[in-house]
């Protein structure tokens, strides 16, 4: 005979057993080739003949992605909402309508960009939902993935708009400003996607969530250096983006003596210059400093410049360096008449909660265990990600896989299939292990 | 009773003063406000907010504005023809089927250019054509303007490739190699050209000419600092044009850290600097040293740059100190893996003959005289021009005004009225001079 409390323990444990059962079916049921097919395929819009992938948020290629996506996910059983940020959601309803458990990256890539950054975290989300339809399992939590806008950027500044839309919807008035190399604004490339896509149910809150897990390349070579296929994101480094207009006089080069000159791309190139001088002693501290963007006008050869801007993008995991170097950036140019600085975009660091590191490390064990792989190890994030922006608002957590040779935001970022298999699994664990109670 | 000898000089004094007589009536004819009327008129093709002119060689406006003044030239009666380098020729005949009197100079302008620039020459040129029709002189000579294709070489490098091909026709087939900022080519650019003005005569080989002179803006601060409104050109100063192409590895910003870089962009800031550096003691020598356009492969800011490149202006009236700084400069990119050297135009100095500054100077003083102006000066040229390279296959000079505060490139480019009027006057004198006999 047991007692009441025995009793309770006992459907507990049955409970929790028969969780953990259903959780490894899943587990079980992640296909590596069907994954691996669909990022193959993904890549073929906006392709590239050296391997890259050549398509940035909101244009043609970007439309063709998500087309190709949502046919995907409605052959997998999903409802298909976008909001009015246009992130696209594929929900997985539960037993109960409760908060979901939601998982994804972005499409969209940077000008030239790999096959891997953000097109493996929405696949893998979409690949988890097929692995439990194929393991036949409804979990209580539905299961959504989402395909954040604009996270790159590089179209239109700052990135990781979808997101920042997603844990604070009042952010979209500034992001409709942003403007393109070819002066098209954010406000007007949504507004046509959103009439492409208005097949597409348009809902106009964003949805509740439980929880967020993304899952990315590293971008970057720990991983591959610690011989390991999985990691454990711990915090996303502190992030600021200026850029720095300079203002000369065009003239003509052939008659406008050396001494007589306001020259705007002299006064960048030595501006530039000595930021990387002065950045030169916190570099072993782990600063970054990016000069990736320059615009000159008119850019004639013989035409003195009478306009440049260039960009400055400046990371490190610890927020008092880079507020440190970015002071001393805006010190150097107060001194310089016809020099102006540009905040375009501020974040300081995130850490993910102990309670979804806890969850995804035990993901990582079954993963080690079941496949026979390495230790996952924890690292901190030297990119951002929409994760970032999602942790305002949910329990929201990471899991990298390794980037051959660091290498990303190239035509040659890779990731081993294995390791793509491996990162899905992991997912499949964590994200079954949140949804399935 | 006069000996033979005797009547034969007095016949000869009076065809000299009926040719004075009849080159000061010309000169006479010579309308400003028909002049400063056309350039008015000629500036709104491409016309700007700004005040300045946007007419890259052989695009739309470029087009529109041969149109409009083959309309012009055909009303003065001159016959229209053009060359295979779309170079626009307009012939007022003279008595004679003898090599012609040539002036002109280009339609073109910077991506931001201002009303000047070329456009002063060309209509100038008509408006000689027409006051010759005002005073109904026939010259002896046929006088022939010209507007040459591309003298700016901001769309398609290197310029002056209408004049180059005057003077060396095989030099067209390097020029159509030449790409501009969206991958067209000169040789497409100037095929299609040909095609919409098919109803203008196209001649096989270039036209004989006698003497050709050029006006022009200064494009410098000399002569409106030396209070005058004429300048005798004696040269253009040597010019070598260099693209400085950097190679590195596309990566991630945020995740590559600082030390294990291959930055195109930090490598091309350093080295462009360094050249800045090299060049300070050539300065006061006259050296003129501009980067005036520069390319980022990916430009995001997000994305460490994977290959830059940045051209180098390099001038001076010396062709020793041109060449001394081009050796420097060539030897420190030598010593610098992921960096190379694209020589893309070079030119030494050129000196008009004697005979042409003379005649030049005779009509600034016949200007001077007739009009109560100050003194003309000689003086070099910053700018090349055209007359570069008409000077290796004839007799050439150059007239210059003032610009003021030597602003060119520019929309804010500007010279007075009488200015405009004065050179014309000057102009029609020289040209007159050299056709009626």
């Amino acid at each position: 005979m047991l007692t009441r409390n025995q009793a309770i323990n006992e459907i507990a444990d049955e409970t929790v057993d028969s969780c953990q059962d259903k959780t490894l079916a899943v587990c079980r049921s992640v296909s590596s080739s069907r994954l691996n097919g669909w990022i193959s395929e993904l890549a073929t819009i906006g392709g590239r003949d050296d391997g890259g992938v050549a398509r940035e948020t909101l244009t043609q290629e970007d439309w063709q992605a998500r087309r190709w996506l949502i046919d995907l996910a409605k052959n997998l059983g999903c409802r298909v909402y976008q909001d009015e940020c246009a992130n696209l959601y594929f929900e997985r309803a539960g037993h109960k309508k409760l908060p979901a458990v939601l998982t994804g990256s972005h499409l969209d890539t940077q000008p030239i960009g790999g096959k891997y950054d953000g097109a493996y975290g929405v696949l893998a989300g979409l690949e988890i939902i097929a692995a439990l339809n194929d393991a036949d399992i409804v979990t209580e939590k539905p299961v959504t993935v989402v395909a954040w806008t604009n996270e790159e950027g590089s179209r239109f500044g700052p990135g990781a708009m979808g997101s920042s839309f997603f844990s604070n919807p009042s952010a979209i008035e500034q992001h409709k400003l942003s403007v393109d190399r070819q002066g098209v604004s954010f406000a007007s490339a949504l507004h046509e996607t959103l009439i492409e896509f208005s097949d597409i149910e348009l809902i106009t809150s964003t949805p509740e969530i439980a929880h967020y897990i993304e899952l990315h390349i590293e971008q970057g070579p720990v991983l591959e250096n610690a011989n390991t296929s999985l990691g454990i994101v711990t915090s996303i480094q502190a992030v600021r983006w200026y850029r720095i207009h300079c203002t000369g006089a065009m003239a003509h080069a052939g008659t406008t003596p050396m001494n007589q000159r306001q020259d705007a791309m002299q006064m960048a190139i030595n501006l530039a210059a000595s930021f990387y001088h002065i950045a030169l002693p916190f570099i072993e501290q782990g600063l970054k400093l990016t000069i990736g963007s320059w615009n000159t006008l008119p850019n004639a050869i013989n035409t003195i410049a009478g306009n440049v801007n260039f960009s400055c993008d400046i990371r490190a995991q610890d927020d008092s360096l880079v507020e440190t170097f970015s002071q001393l950036l805006n010190k150097l140019c107060v001194t310089k008449a016809n020099v102006r600085v540009e905040s375009v975009f501020a974040r300081s660091s995130t850490h993910f909660p102990t309670k979804m590191t806890t969850i995804i490390e035990q993901a990582c064990q079954q993963t080690e265990q079941e496949l026979g792989i390495n230790t996952a190890i924890k690292l901190p994030s030297g990119a951002f990600h929409d994760a970032m922006y999602v942790a305002d608002r949910a329990e929201t957590g990471m899991i990298f896989v390794p980037s051959h040779r660091g290498i990303s935001h190239n035509a040659n970022e890779y990731t081993p299939p294995e390791d793509v298999y491996r990162g899905a699994w992991a997912l499949a664990h964590a994200l079954t292990t949140l949804a399935i109670q």
